[in-house]
């Protein structure tokens, strides 16, 4: 036997992707057979982005709660990871890349053997006048959400108890939740004419409806141009084309691009939406030892087949265990999502999965659609409460394309269902046979999710 | 244009299966083109029999509200309803049945064109000395159901405050859960070594264990031999080969069988279940115009392959729906069930699909299994619950087999993504991609059935 070399992996980014990889390579392949080094601009490591408004709202206690391993505890795993330090450079034919030291300012490469780039998305932040105020908050990192819980306490010794968001889209929803939580009156301030535009127009003014109810104040068509700022250099209020809403924070929820500047400047394959393309091994497309993974990357919509940008933790944390296993010298894929979202405001659920109609509409696909009213109970079993489904299909062969909910308690992981049968390309029609889970408790003899298929049948027969 | 012969229906069982079916048919076909007839020996009509436990412990408040459509709501859309009223012969030859008015003995024969049979199950009530004392009760018919109410009325005037409930399968945990509403101190008395048998015995243990917490005593393998009464003639205890166990009331949940004693005699075709066994039509086989549907039938098991009685509200709604829609001119098919069903006993949820291990061993199917524990939120995010997993996958192909899970809030719907998996005839590989609803209000971000997919890909891998 000869001795083999020792390899080396290089990780780009220590949140969920990068350090699932890390450490599912570092299960399968010991340090004597592989180093490990990850760099994370940040101080954090591993921790879930998704909490933070939970944290920021106060439901969830401390920022420590969110992080699922430390650096130290990456480090006692064998895994180098070097907090505090932004990779600046990749040079893809040197196989090496060129990391700084943000603390010290010190510079230098790292070869590598193989790479891993998981260097997540940056919030879109416009570039309008005041924008980089104090009080005016982005919450895609841990830091963020610091800056926003600091500047929070700061008012809470003033009188000032209005936030403003910008962005109604599932970041702004449940900030706008936090802010409530927190006591203050919120507005949020919409592009578009409904909130939630990861759903058709039509769902999306129920979940506005139900925000109004919540006393969570909605403006639509509403083009932010500045944010104004006050004598002490502090934003105050959010300027709009039509009006002015005073704030005494102000918080974006706008959403994220892929982060790939690095991988740009170094050549790397980037996609329409600006994401990284990978096959799927999670290898980027031309480059046998780069893996990407996480919100850098694109990913096939298994429904649309077209490769679109989809920032999500569990998405990132599934690319990181292939990435891992592939890198570890096992074998795995990523096939593909349907695009399952589920998001909570207060005690309203809103799920989506598949193509809205514009998607469809966008891929060529023609369709019929059927929406339904039901309950989360049986009718007559206490606590039962409305939802809405919303279903479309292919015309002619009835494939489930979408499925969109929006009520209160069981609305939103109901529709695993629908993201089960889009994977298995079901029709509607076999959908009305699945055999679900039915008691009193549970759900109405006729699950919601069976009514609107069987409605979407019915409208693909009104059709042919 | 020839006037086409008015065809007449008649229906036997006025609950879920005939009354959808004869709904089906009349909104398919009006009255001149369709009589419809059907015969109900009880007084009601499309109820809730899933209910009744809900209704004796005082969730739901009254019978009315378990009752989806009164027989006067449905002789307004055109059905002839005749309650109060069994068929006591049925002369396939002469397509004729006979029936008897209960109330005034008259009886009669009805010729008819096209027959369904939904003459659903009857509890199963072992032949025992006291069995039909006053204090023993079934609670499979609304009128089951106020014969316990008033008995449990009679008892608030009394010291009485026991109840033994014989059985713990889903009936027999959700009376426990209803006695213990109603405040009284509760024994479940089990054959079985542990409650819920429609889980393997790992599982059944976990609810035995929830019960305890609850104050409900589960007696393993309790055979019970007689029911002793008192001086007044009413039960006053149950007697097992080791014990007596001293009881105010006396619930049986000890199952149903299929009720076909009209069917038999008649020489249609039985499944060794003892259900009439139907095509994909929902049509008894070797009849073109006799269908049968609802808890009277057995059903084709998609996972295993064989056919099984499963008596379940919601099977027997589709079943109507079929059977109606092919009565009605139109065509559709049930395709079989693959075996979901969930329970609650208090805040404890409990399901199942698919096959259990020894569902498995008995069609010839190599499995692995895999169990883990997880949570039904994001771990850091308030009321997280503690949830357990486990998952049946074929050895070699890896395909799913079957799930069973029992945790708190969050459990028994979230099996409903393993049954839409069974249905599709997915790997355990190919569920660990799932793109399931991820958001820390309602999941860790690796929801608990990936979370089990991947723990039993590991355990196929280690087999092979």
């Amino acid at each position: 036997m000869t001795q083999q070399r020792r390899e080396r992996l290089v990780v780009v980014g220590g949140d969920a992707a990068g350090m699932s990889a890390a450490s599912q390579a570092r299960r399968q392949r010991g340090p004597d057979e592989l180093e490990i080094v990850a760099f994370e601009r940040g101080e954090f490591s591993s921790y879930s982005a998704c909490g933070i408004p939970y944290w920021v709202g106060g439901a969830v206690g401390s920022r420590e709660e969110l992080i699922a391993r430390t650096p130290q505890e990456h480090r006692e795993r064998g895994i180098d990871l070097r907090t505090r330090t932004e990779v600046v450079e990749l040079d893809v034919e040197g196989r090496r890349v060129r990391a700084r030291n943000l603390v010290t300012g010190e510079e230098g490469w790292t070869p590598y053997d193989k790479l891993v780039l998981a260097t997540g998305a940056r919030p879109l932040r416009p570039d309008l006048p005041g924008i980089d105020a104090p009080g005016v908050h982005g919450v895609q990192t841990l830091g963020d959400g610091q800056a926003l819980l600091d500047t929070l306490e700061r008012l809470e010794k003033s009188e000032g108890r209005r936030a403003v968001v910008v962005g109604a889209g599932y970041i702004g929803v449940e900030m706008a939740e936090a802010m409530i939580r927190r006591g203050y009156e919120v507005t949020v301030l919409n592009r578009a004419e409904e909130p939630m535009s990861t759903l058709d127009p039509d769902m999306g003014r129920l979940v506005h409806e139900a925000m109004s109810g919540m006393g969570i104040e909605t403006v639509r068509r509403a083009e932010v141009t500045a944010i104004r700022t006050g004598d002490d250099g502090r934003a105050c209020a959010v300027v709009t084309e039509d009006a002015e809403y005073p704030a005494d924070v102000v918080v974006l929820g706008i959403g994220v691009a892929p982060e790939t500047t690095l991988a740009r400047d170094a050549g790397l394959p980037l996609g329409a939406a600006g994401g990284l393309r990978t096959d799927l091994a999670m290898r980027v497309r031309g480059h046998d030892d780069i893996w990407a993974g996480g919100d850098c990357v694109e990913v096939l919509d298994l429904v649309a087949g077209v490769h679109r940008h989809i920032a999500l933790g569990t998405h990132a944390n599934k690319h990181g265990q292939v990435i891992g296993a592939n890198v570890g010298g096992g074998y795995a894929t990523f096939p593909g999502v349907v695009g399952t979202a589920v998001s909570q405001v207060c005690d309203l659920e809103i799920a989506r999965t598949g193509l809205r109609e514009k998607d469809a509409d966008a891929v060529g696909l023609s369709y019929v659609t059927a929406t339904i009213e039901s309950t989360s109970r049986a009718g007559y079993y206490p606590g039962a409460q409305p939802m809405t489904v919303k279903m479309i299909a292919e015309r002619r062969t009835g494939r489930l394309l979408g499925t969109q909910i929006v009520g209160r308690e069981g609305a939103a992981k109901r529709v695993d269902v629908a993201a089960v049968a889009l994977t298995a390309r079901m029709t509607v029609e076999q959908m009305t046979a699945l055999d679900l889970g039915y008691a009193p408790p549970f759900s109405p003899v006729w699950d919601p999710v069976l009514v609107a298929a069987r409605k979407t049948v019915a409208a693909l027969r009104a059709e042919s």
